[in-house]
């Protein structure tokens, strides 16, 4: 058994932030025994919520205030975040905890800061394992932050039970460009910023997304009502007890009529299928499939090799002693 | 030798459509055929032109009218498209011939319709190949037509010498929403429509483009004023030959700085890699690999087997054979 199995389990912060130290880890050693360690956790549930957000609209300061009250409500709140552009420049340019000061000191909450280096897939797959060490530690809920840019909120959308999506108040009719498929991921649209001389437009913004999101078509895992527009200020407060409720309510609905675990199962079986074929592709990283291809790619560049006929040799290469021991290869269709 | 390799490279027609329909093909025996056909072919080269440019630019007008002068010049033409949302509603609403009437009728020209179902990977593998065979059937110049949308454009300019944008004249300063990838990867840019009412306008256009390109960091492989925006009207002709001299003078230079072959053996070796990586991918819908892969899933599904977990275990069993017999998984890093 992991040394960091017992500690985690028992809620030991260390151990926490070891363990995920560990499901960022590259290192051959460190991913198998990562794995193992995943397959070890114990089956304990945390609420994942995702959030996004574009810079601008207060997704920080959300977290701060939002986090914040379920502590107060005796919920224990981990914050991850999935960043790959700021994971690209390496790191965000204000530090998460830099972001969130009153969270970061709270006991009941964990929060980790975005990996300095990452890629999209890679950042997939730290965050999915990172959840469930979160789980396993004894986490009530797990907010999954990510900008509003690229496949980033695909991908958090994928990995989550519920997912948010936080903007600002907008002036007029405008649905401030907000996409069509991200629209269509969110389970709730939270207009932040009511508050002060932005209440009026957060309202009329609230009042314009409600309007679109009944004309998206119904999705079987919303009840009545649902994907539904609030208006909430992370600087008064007000209006997060109410999102909270309606977060509650629908994770109810969704548990009484099978969608939560039908979900969780769903996303389980494509993470399955994500890792597979990375795992896959990473063969091409072997040294000597390495050198195959640069050797090959070189003819190839030369004009001497067609694209081609270079990838069936070096496919026949990688798969010669596995098609004449065990045959798989007979089957290609 | 491939039966049809003598009339392909011979010009006739049938042999050309009939390679193509192979190439297109995804049975095995079919795609071994085609990757022996494709290594055989001569190293006769067309210039490849790639045309982008969204529904209501007159790209086929342009296509008619750019192609009938280049035939009319003693120049034979083949025309292709990369339309990956077409081919998944079902082909294009028109059909390509019927889109371009006179062109189709040119004994000079060879218009291929773009196949009734595919999917973007599919589509890159069948429009390299494509190009291939036509270039081995001696046509002059390679037309390589995508709708504005997604990727298609990215996919289509790694597979050409040229890239070409086509747009419409736009009201005031507005640059049309074109996105900056996509203004980075033209080396011409087409304002259409420069007739009539709009000539104004689109001379306009032309200036504004012309001042975006010039903001945009130059390029090694670009000599001294591209890329370029110029006005063409596919209606009357007017600009057309410009166009087309615009394209050799960049082409000439290219191919005397040495651009334009490094730029193909770049593209090969990139063509090649996709390759491998597809056929990689491919090993997991061997019916053995799909079976085990249900069955894998399922427990996942069932929360009886953590997603890495499975995937380890799908790996080592893809792999068994091979690690054993050639020691290839000894050395993964």
């Amino acid at each position: 058994m992991d040394e960091l199995l017992q500690p985690l389990i028992d809620g030991d912060r260390r151990a926490l932030s070891r363990a995920i130290t560990l499901v960022e880890s590259t290192r051959p050693d460190h991913r198998a025994r990562a794995v193992a360690l995943i397959a070890a956790l114990p089956d304990r549930q945390a609420l994942r919520i995702g959030l996004s957000g574009t810079p601008g609209v207060g997704k920080s300061t959300f977290i701060e205030a939002f986090g914040t009250m379920l502590t107060g409500q005796g919920l224990r709140v981990a914050v991850l975040a999935v960043d790959p552009s700021s994971a690209r420049s390496g790191g965000s340019i204000l530090g998460d905890k830099t972001r969130m000061e009153m969270l970061s000191r709270n006991p009941m909450a964990f929060i980790r800061p975005t990996p300095s280096s990452a890629q999209l897939g890679g950042v997939a797959r730290r965050t999915r394992e990172t959840i469930r060490l979160c789980e396993a530690a004894g986490y009530d809920v797990v907010l999954i932050e990510t900008v509003g840019v690229g496949q980033s909120e695909t991908l958090v959308a994928e990995m989550c039970d519920l997912f948010t999506l936080l903007l600002a108040p907008a002036g007029g009719d405008e649905l401030q460009g907000v996409k069509r498929g991200i629209m269509e991921m969110a389970d709730l649209i939270l207009v932040n910023k009511a508050d002060g001389d932005l209440l009026a437009t957060a309202r009329r913004t609230v009042a314009d997304y409600a309007g679109a999101l009944r004309l998206l078509r119904k999705r079987p895992q919303d009840p009545e009502g649902f994907p539904k527009a609030l208006p909430v200020s992370a600087a008064t407060g007000e209006g997060l007890d109410k999102a909270w409720a309606e977060m509650q309510a629908l994770i109810e609905w969704r548990r009484a009529h099978g969608h939560f675990d039908a979900t969780r199962a769903a996303q389980a079986r494509h993470w399955f299928e994500a890792e597979l074929r990375a795992g896959l592709l990473a063969r091409l990283d072997q040294p000597r499939a390495r050198a195959e291809i640069q050797r090959l790619g070189e003819a190839v560049a030369a004009g001497a090799l067609a694209p081609g006929a270079a990838a069936s040799e070096l496919l026949d290469w990688l798969g010669h002693a596995e098609e004449a021991c065990t045959g798989t290869g007979a089957e290609v269709e």
